[in-house]
């Protein structure tokens, strides 16, 4: 069955917390990931919470990567959601798990948008108008 | 065991295709559904994209609502990522499936950052700093 998107929820646990506040590196970083998976940058948004915790969503052409962080838990909830033939999430997964120093890590890849019944290419945004 | 999130992932199948390429009545009614499930909105950011279809995050303090569209397919992707006990996201789950005329939904609701270790009781970012 064909599928539109390849979603990968992380959890990165055992993280460094001081990487978990930096808003201003989680933000390069993140479109740092987006490059190295071969995805496209549209746009990113990152905010820090008090007392501390940052939120950062980074819109790609190919879907998006999202990122929560509770640094008082050495926890990161991470979602790396991408489409075509292209992108390669892992990459992403691989390059954020050294920026975090997350020491322990929960993966589940998920397809999203399974078609039953159409015939030919799938098709994902190729471009932003 | 204790999870620090609450993620439903959404797959809206059936949906009216014009709906799906409407940016900004998607940007509005996004930041809608955020509000009705009792998050507090903190961005937002809806792109559109060549030939047609929509991707479109809401940050809210509780984590993030996010949409990607297939006007061609008339599916949807979304995924509700929530903290804290006082946001529900099947309320915002509720209302997108009217606003889209979604005829065919799939849902699956994960926990995020379960702390195995961890007693009392856990928090989620209570405001944006």
């Amino acid at each position: 069955m064909q599928a539109l998107g390849k979603h990968i929820l992380v959890e990165f646990y055992g993280c460094n917390p001081e990487k978990l506040k930096d808003t201003k590196m989680l933000q390069t970083e993140f479109e740092n990931a987006a490059d190295m998976s071969g995805a496209t940058v549209v746009d990113s948004t990152f905010h820090t919470f008090s007392p501390y915790g940052v939120s950062g969503v980074v819109v790609i052409a190919e879907s998006h990567l999202t990122i929560h962080t509770w640094p008082e838990y050495g926890y990161a909830a991470v979602d790396l959601f991408t489409c075509g033939d292209t992108v390669d999430p892992w990459k992403a997964f691989s390059y954020l798990k050294s920026v975090l120093e997350s020491n322990n890590t929960s993966t589940i890849e998920m397809k999203r948008g399974q078609l039953n019944d159409f015939e030919g290419q799938l098709r994902h945004k190729p471009a932003c108008a």
